[in-house]
């Protein structure tokens, strides 16, 4: 493969994790450190920082405040949720990407994100490769819902596991505290993919195990459900429950869309999203005193909790999609591959996957690490997430605060 | 001063925190070092214990153990809400106190909290000044809510500021990674005091402010809240607001607990709380994406993100307690004295303040701290919590997650 000089670009898209970042540092990083990349631009707020001729030349930036990436949360060059077209339908969006590519003479485009983030790459590598504008595509994965298809997993899930398995821990201690018992809901994110929810479990490596946890891959049976927490509170005096927020009855439809009805004795109206409704229940079932905690966003951008190994094979991810894209590669997402070293100690190598075999399909938690009762998960799901979480991170803190990246943003020309 | 040879009890009440265990250490490690002191015994449930003649025998456990407490949140011996009653009134308990006090020749009564915690201590001081029982009385103090009297702060208060102030300052990078806007409320723990939304502030520090802070000490007004988003939220197309669970209308009454009206056209039925109230009352005015985020439990249960400070001076006042206590002290609470070192750096001193006079009585924000236009706090504000947060904790882990204390908690016969 004959060598490509030219610029890149870094974009970054979709919802934000606590080490997107890393791996947009990994891809910066390496491109200005390569010879054949002779500018490296980042888009703001995604593929609309090129249809918008907004790139930030990230050659001017300091490279300490550029290495405060890797322990700054969000999509620190912004996000957006931006779908673009299929070419065939509409090629607006895309004569302008690759006007913009000839104007900076890009050669090399990657995009940092999820399911959505890869359909774009996909797109924009079909179009360039048509079109005989010599450009090499890669996408770098993210998300925290770990559902990306053909990697053993994805950057950004490990440090939401292990906020959420940490404040469960945390939160477990809490709850028990006082001989009059309580009811504790928590509200974890991903609609379609238990991984995260399933993470709750992970407090029981410290001895605070919630009783019952709820995936999305198992229809929901509020009856049973209510039956199993009453029984828990009555033998215990106590019981914390984990739920995705996406758990959703036999006919498809969300418990957290569940509306007031006065047949049925569950549904309620409600503001305060899903643990709240499900903790109102089971308070009018036991007189319980009872408690809905949300992780909200705070499970996304912990940045403060992130898992050390997540922060570096994200920025693995970044710095591979680089080097693969020099040696002549285009049209993949780098993966992570799962391995063990001579000491039978966890590994993560890289691997490249065609953009079409990725964009679009979402991986679920297998059926057989779920409890065959349907309200936990296996060993073998504890034991696929724990080496991901380990490692404290080295983040840099000042006044006690964090100290997250300043980046000065200086827009190309 | 006569040496009074005989055994310690230690108990922790009301709610808990993150350090309140590094108080219990204070008190458990300094009283198992004197020699004055016989045994050292913790109550299961805080007076329960004694009630019910459960006491722990701290001299059972591996010092190694005892010393994870530093980092275990909430109440490891169990916490009551107990209130005693007034002698006067009812002698019943004090009776069955004095008979385990004999029992065990308990000599030193150690109660670990905040207001009620004191008032319940100061009740036991009298009680065995008037019965004969030579019995020395300290307490030593514990609440998130920073609303003790006499005290420059409480221990709790600064890992749970620090906690607030870190989660904001994440929170404000996730809600601004769109070109599309958001508007986010946070809703933060503390009744009638402001100390922990106030510390939503610190998030300025690193350059993510919140741009609204309200406090329960200020009244709030419904119009002016929704004008002011409303205008922050067109000017910057995002805006980030911090509150208090406690804040209230000019007549007192909650706005937590406002109800549906037809007329006022801000009432709603609510479930989940504070934020998602006003969220959804600013949601209808402007239109715009908005999040609702309660910090609940996980801002009290946080030790992961402890502050060092604050964990080496709840052990302070525990181990203060003892050595006043051993050398004839009784009737107190410890308290903090802000101090500064030869180079004008922040030091926290131990002084004792007569139980009497702490007992029910709450410390607020002083109105001055308070901006003009009641919506976030001053410098004087944030120079007061800085030096309080300062220091990362030096916790263990295990796996990637919290390895707590296991006590074996070996009931004393």
């Amino acid at each position: 493969m004959s060598k490509l000089i030219g610029a890149a670009v870094i974009g970054q898209s979709g919802g934000p994790s606590s080490v997107i970042n890393s791996s947009a540092y990994g891809v910066i990083r390496t491109a200005l450190d390569t010879p054949e990349i002779t500018a490296v631009y980042g888009m703001a707020h995604g593929i609309k920082g090129i249809l918008s001729d907004t790139l930030y030349d990230m050659s001017k930036e300091d490279p300490e405040e550029l290495a405060l990436l890797q322990n700054t949360p969000s999509s620190e060059l912004g996000s957006c949720r931006y779908k673009i077209k299929e070419p065939e339908e509409d090629e607006t969006d895309y004569k302008k990407i690759l006007e913009i590519f000839k104007k900076y003479n890009i050669r090399y485009f990657f995009y940092n994100g999820g399911n959505d983030s890869m359909d774009t790459c996909n797109k924009v590598s079909r179009y360039m490769a048509k079109s005989g504008w010599e450009c090499r595509v890669m996408g770098v994965p993210k998300t925290i819902d770990n559902d990306l298809y053909g990697t053993d997993h994805c950057p950004g899930f490990a440090s939401a596991a292990k906020y959420i398995a940490t404040s469960c821990a945390e939160v477990y201690k809490d709850a028990h505290v006082y001989d009059t018992g309580m009811i504790t809901v928590i509200e974890i994110m991903g609609r379609n993919a238990g991984w995260l929810a399933g993470s709750a479990a992970l407090a029981g490596v410290c001895g605070c195990a919630p009783d019952l946890v709820y995936l999305p891959e198992v229809d929901f049976d509020m009856d049973s459900f209510v039956a199993k927490v009453t029984d828990i509170y009555k033998k215990n005096g106590n019981c914390i429950v984990a739920v995705s927020e996406g758990i959703h009855y036999a006919d498809g439809s969300l418990v957290s869309e569940a509306k007031a009805s006065a047949t049925d004795g569950f549904g309620h109206a409600q503001l305060g999203g899903l643990a709240s409704m499900l903790t109102n229940i089971v308070k009018e079932r036991t007189g319980a005193k009872v408690r809905a905690i949300e992780l909200s966003l705070l499970q996304r951008c912990g940045a403060h909790l992130a898992s050390q190994t997540d922060i570096d094979e994200a920025f693995l991810a970044g710095k591979a999609a680089v080097e693969a894209a020099v040696a002549g590669e285009t049209g993949y997402m780098v993966a992570f591959e799962r391995a063990v070293d001579e000491n039978g100690k966890y590994l993560c190598k890289t691997k490249l996957l065609p953009l079409t075999a990725v964009a679009n399909y979402e991986k679920k938690v297998p059926l057989e690490w779920i409890n065959e009762t349907g309200d936990g998960v296996t060993q073998e799901f504890i034991d696929y997430v724990l080496p991901l979480i380990a490692g404290e991170n080295h983040r840099k803190t000042e006044f006690g605060l964090p100290r997250f990246a300043h980046l000065k943003k200086i827009v190309a020309k």
